[in-house]
């Protein structure tokens, strides 16, 4: 069997002086591939191919270096896991190393799904051509399934086109998963039917194998009409395999990613994690905590996350950023601003604070996007 | 339905004055749990036990705190995904917030199977009743499945217990998975049958779904006695169901999880991650990097590991804490000395530099552990 000659790069920040951060760019390429002292690794083959390669080294500030690798395509086996695997598995336990970018070649990404529905998949799902989408969440954990169903209702009469779990809610004895996706997709077609708008429910299906696969499948039956997903807590690995089993559009919730981010000098990109990985396993939106709410990303970080989620990748749809986390409605106008139009806007708790009407809540919320 | 009234306990490493920690811990009572904000929280049984409550605060060192928090242990629907939801999902996305120690109730630990072997099965499985066991890895990626097997088969014969794969092996064309796991499997069945004591292989099954599922599911049919999962590539959830699915043997291997552990500040300790959290998942053995190999956990850390992996928890049996990384057989007596006997050995590239003849390395190995 003849094998790819194409390889891929990944940009790595490198903290240290410039023999530290060329020792370390060196380390990378054995680290996360043969995994094996230099002296003996095999001559032709493995050395020549399998190993990574420095592309190029350079100085990018005080202390600190950027190396581009390349990696064999070959050695990620067509496999998503591969892929985070060989981009950052092993040296993600080394300090002072951070994958910062990565260029997939279209042999490779020809492997990856991508998005089913994506920026334009959505846009026509929900007659919305120009427009931002809106989102909110149903909350607090500890109410009953009809509770949640209600308030699914008053969301969507006032014209929310997303209306997703709070990404605490599983199976908790308050609201069973069965009878949250019950109530609450039945809830959301009939505000669809009243206001004569696309409105779905998206419930939160992270759990433990096998029962994230049956929630799905069980969400879609009952006429759910998008998944939230946690990768965080079940790999993208499985992202994608919704992502291709159920045809729902699915949002991808930052639950327990978190840290991969925190530190500029270890762990993996905003643009990379929140942007690249969760559109090519699948996801058809990003959600992430909006600049000034109550996490701590920065503009350029929010804005590094819609540039990896709407930036050129093969033929890989665009997704939606989705900037929440503690936004209100009288930050909408400055969003629209930052983000453009091709933005999915997620305010939760924020639209409670409005006052006890949720559906004129939703309504404001709404006027404030065109819509 | 009655609801239990138990709490299980969480301890935070906060950064801060007393101010800002205090803070820090009161948010995290409605981040990991309402996600309200507290003005909004409902009266009555979601403001008294959905809401997470601190139950200790104290100083630990300059700009340092440490907060227990209580959770009641409804919350987690019983689901391991969830626990670690509740545990550090959106927190982690907060700098300054560290989840240092947890302690669960019975009644929450029955919800989670924990290790199937743990250290009693393992000793009883390899007629090993008190000494350390012996794991090592066939490698580099690139090499056919051919040559793989001939590795374990040589390994096998010198006395390893557990001949497992390199984590870079997944199913690229060099030696592919199918081929892969028979040949091997079957050579260390006859490496066994040849010292007549008992040698296992284990696969590296990580895969996006539904691969896994089906490798794991193909590595036992095919006699593999064991298998290596990658917790951080797809979940913990997913090392829960293999453990309970196959009733093999369950390595875990700590790939794309350093980062967790690397910033004091943040992330969660290296007991509770590569410890506890792997143990509750159903590993049987937990792989980490020792100290003064090639990367850079200290002394302080390992022991952490340790203590996770063995320290009391409910009825759940100790699992072996492995430590590897770039350890040479000229360091078995230093961690003989420091881990005690229970333990299980990883040493990869180490046995191949002590020579060309894999069987005699083997061997000396063995002898170390007095085997």
């Amino acid at each position: 069997m003849p094998l790819s000659k194409e390889r891929f790069q990944a940009c790595y920040r490198l903290t240290g002086d410039r023999h530290e951060a060329f020792r370390k760019a060196k380390d990378i390429c054995l680290e996360q591939t043969v995994e094996f002292p230099e002296e003996l690794v095999p001559d032709g083959l493995i050395r020549d191919t399998v190993v990574g390669r420095i592309e190029s080294f350079r100085r990018t500030g005080k202390d600190a270096h950027e190396a581009r690798i390349s990696y064999a395509a070959e050695i990620v086996g067509g496999e998503l896991t591969q892929l985070i695997n060989v981009l950052f598995g092993n040296i993600s336990i080394k300090p002072g190393i951070r994958l910062e970018r990565i260029e997939l070649p279209d042999s490779l990404l020809k492997h990856f799904p991508g998005p089913r529905w994506g920026v334009p998949g959505l846009r026509k799902l929900f007659r919305a051509p120009k427009r931002p989408l809106l989102c909110t969440a149903i909350k607090p954990l500890g109410l009953s399934a009809a509770k949640l169903a209600e308030m699914t209702f008053r969301f969507g009469l006032g014209g929310i086109d997303i209306i997703k779990d709070d990404h605490g809610l599983a199976n908790q004895s308050y609201a069973l998963f069965r009878d949250r996706v019950k109530g609450c997709s039945r809830a959301a077609r009939e505000a669809s039917r009243q206001t004569g708008r696309p409105c779905v429910y998206a419930p939160h299906v992270s759990a433990p194998h096998p029962k994230m696969v049956e929630r799905a499948l069980l969400a879609w039956r009952e006429g759910a009409g998008a998944l939230l997903v946690s990768p965080g807590l079940r790999g993208f690995g499985m992202l994608e395999y919704l992502s291709c089993a159920t045809h729902l559009p699915i949002l991808a919730h930052p639950a327990f990613l978190g840290t991969y981010v925190l530190n500029p000098e270890s762990g993996v990109s905003h643009r990379v994690l929140f942007g690249q990985m969760a559109r090519l396993a699948g996801a058809d939106a990003t959600i992430f905590p909006n600049f000034g709410g109550r996490f701590s990303f920065s503009k350029e970080e929010c804005l590094e996350i819609a540039s990896g989620a709407g930036g050129k990748m093969g033929k890989m749809a665009p997704i939606f950023p989705a900037p929440g986390g503690g936004m209100s409605l009288d930050r909408v106008p400055e969003m629209l601003r930052f983000y453009g139009r091709d933005v999915l806007f997620l305010v939760g708790g924020g639209l409670f604070k409005d006052g006890p009407d949720l559906t004129a809540n939703a309504r404001r919320f709404r006027q404030m996007v065109g819509g």
